[in-house]
């Protein structure tokens, strides 16, 4: 539940003092996010946000997501924009564990989605795609793919036991994308996990995007394609069409999708539901029962997963 | 953990539009804190603090808890201070439950417990004591002497698998204190959870007292008796005499314990100390494993009974 570390006062203070933003005059840790250690912080000079890096965290991975955020927010992203200590480093230690602050962005993330946040989603997704074009550190995705396999072998033995058949559902997915993944699309920087949490809107207008440690190089039209599954399905599981229509207009007034990408987003949409069902199957399984994250249930991926397998092209996505 | 219930972008525009904050610009859920809900309130006025009444507090007593906090802030007493909406009611109800809106207190609660924060817990604890005594309304301590059999009747099953024994020595503490319990204190409105994460320090001075959710009438002496549990105590749970020393003369500094109390004040230490074993042994058997509660080791406070059933004086604190 994100404060795995605990920062005592003092540490604190000698960890600021290599800053120019003032002194603390709170901190409290944040419940939202389960990657990290997540403080907000107020100093005599404003507000900030400070995460401490835990352990799902490569700290080789800190130059690309630090870097990548002072890259957008200097090309008028709006997101969290580092900040970089006296000696011009962004990334320092505090609690033993790698640190950095960030600007605090204002907004609230949308907790019922209607049609009119999902425009500006998809404009806001090719929007980073753009800004993220020259951006000279390279990340691999690990959860395209090619990784998939061995994220589901982990969990293989226990799938059955979340629903009958599923392992073997799930064997046949990976056989089929290890051999049908769409090669050779327009390539980038893509955030990759740009859920509703991961997003502000202030009176009705986008205000911000958080949360770029899952970001990475791969297909701009994959970022797509995880957005039309974080965005436009109902709670009941249903799939909504004018959502995701308006997902794709707001994208392609941006950035305007090749006709290569059209063809094969059903199918990047699908893997996409593919990644999250492993990865929550995976925490599923593997999170301790008392734990203080909350698991997400599996099998909602499970459904959007079929949807856009019986799905034949880009008219089932509304357009 | 401290978030229980989730508070929609629309839901919390309504709320606002009763007060005259500003509109919400933020709202982070804090991790800190395990009875009620907790946000960090940005609007464009400035930092608040939303609170979402969860099921352990009784809603009937959030007018002493709430009535409290305006009585002490007028005082002068650093606390937070309720927001009344437009209509003058402090207590509103947001997302289906209880809520309140207060003030943002700045400082940071200690980690790391010195000798220089005990003078000025005492002082604070003095004050407070004064400032409440003309305070109307009045709750009972459900916690003290009274509740204890109660408490003890819903674990006593389960005592012995926390340490082998406990299930005999605390019957019969609970029969002690039934047939000692000191009466006829100095009575008044107490804060009775005094603990470090209670209390806020800046730039090496108390800068705020929160959370006033155990408030309640009772002996005076019995917080100070809580407080000599709750900062005089080292990490190996031996006693601190320099840091009770501090505490209580930094409190008669303000307000003179009486003879009658100080005589009773180990007694009242020692009932203290049971009183959070008890409590602490109930979350321990009744919070489920997988609750986002991290449950806190009851064993220590037998070790403070234990200390404070040894101490025959005011000389064992110090004094």
């Amino acid at each position: 539940m994100a404060v795995y570390t605990e920062v005592g006062d003092a540490e604190l203070e000698a960890f600021l003092a290599d800053y120019d933003i003032g002194e603390a005059e709170a901190l409290k840790g944040v419940a939202e996010g389960v990657e990290n250690s997540n403080y907000l912080l107020t100093t005599t000079k404003g507000q900030y946000f400070l995460t401490l890096y835990e352990k799902r965290v490569d700290p080789k991975d800190l130059p690309f997501f630090l870097g990548l955020m002072d890259h957008l927010s200097a090309r008028g992203i709006t997101c969290p924009k580092p900040i970089h200590g006296r000696d011009g480093n962004a990334i320092r230690a505090l609690a033993g564990k790698p640190a950095a602050v960030t600007t605090f962005l204002h907004g609230l993330w949308p907790r019922r989605i209607g049609v009119h946040h999902c425009g500006p989603i998809g404009e806001a997704t090719a929007r980073l795609h753009l800004a993220g074009r020259d951006f000279a550190i390279k990340r691999p995705n690990a959860l395209s793919v090619q990784g998939w396999r061995l994220l589901f072998d982990g969990v293989r033995a226990h799938a059955d036991d979340v629903a009958r058949g599923l392992a073997r559902e799930l064997d046949a997915e990976i056989d089929f994308f290890e051999a049908n993944w769409p090669q050779g699309l327009p390539g980038g920087v893509i955030h990759a996990d740009l859920f509703p949490d991961n997003v502000f809107f202030l009176h009705e207008k986008l205000s911000g995007l958080i949360d770029f440690y899952f970001a990475c190089n791969d297909a701009l039209a994959y970022d797509v394609a995880i957005c039309l599954n974080a965005w436009c399905f109902e709670p009941d599981r249903s799939f909504n069409a004018t959502k995701a229509r308006a997902l794709l207009q707001g994208y392609d007034k941006v950035r305007p999708l090749t006709a290569e990408e059209r063809r094969v987003l059903p199918l990047l949409a699908r893997g996409a539901a593919l990644r999250f069902l492993l990865t929550r199957l995976y925490d599923w399984v593997h999170t301790p029962a008392d734990a203080l994250v909350k698991r997400k249930d599996p099998l909602e991926y499970l459904a959007y997963l079929r949807f856009h397998r019986r799905a034949e092209s880009l008219a089932d996505y509304g357009l």
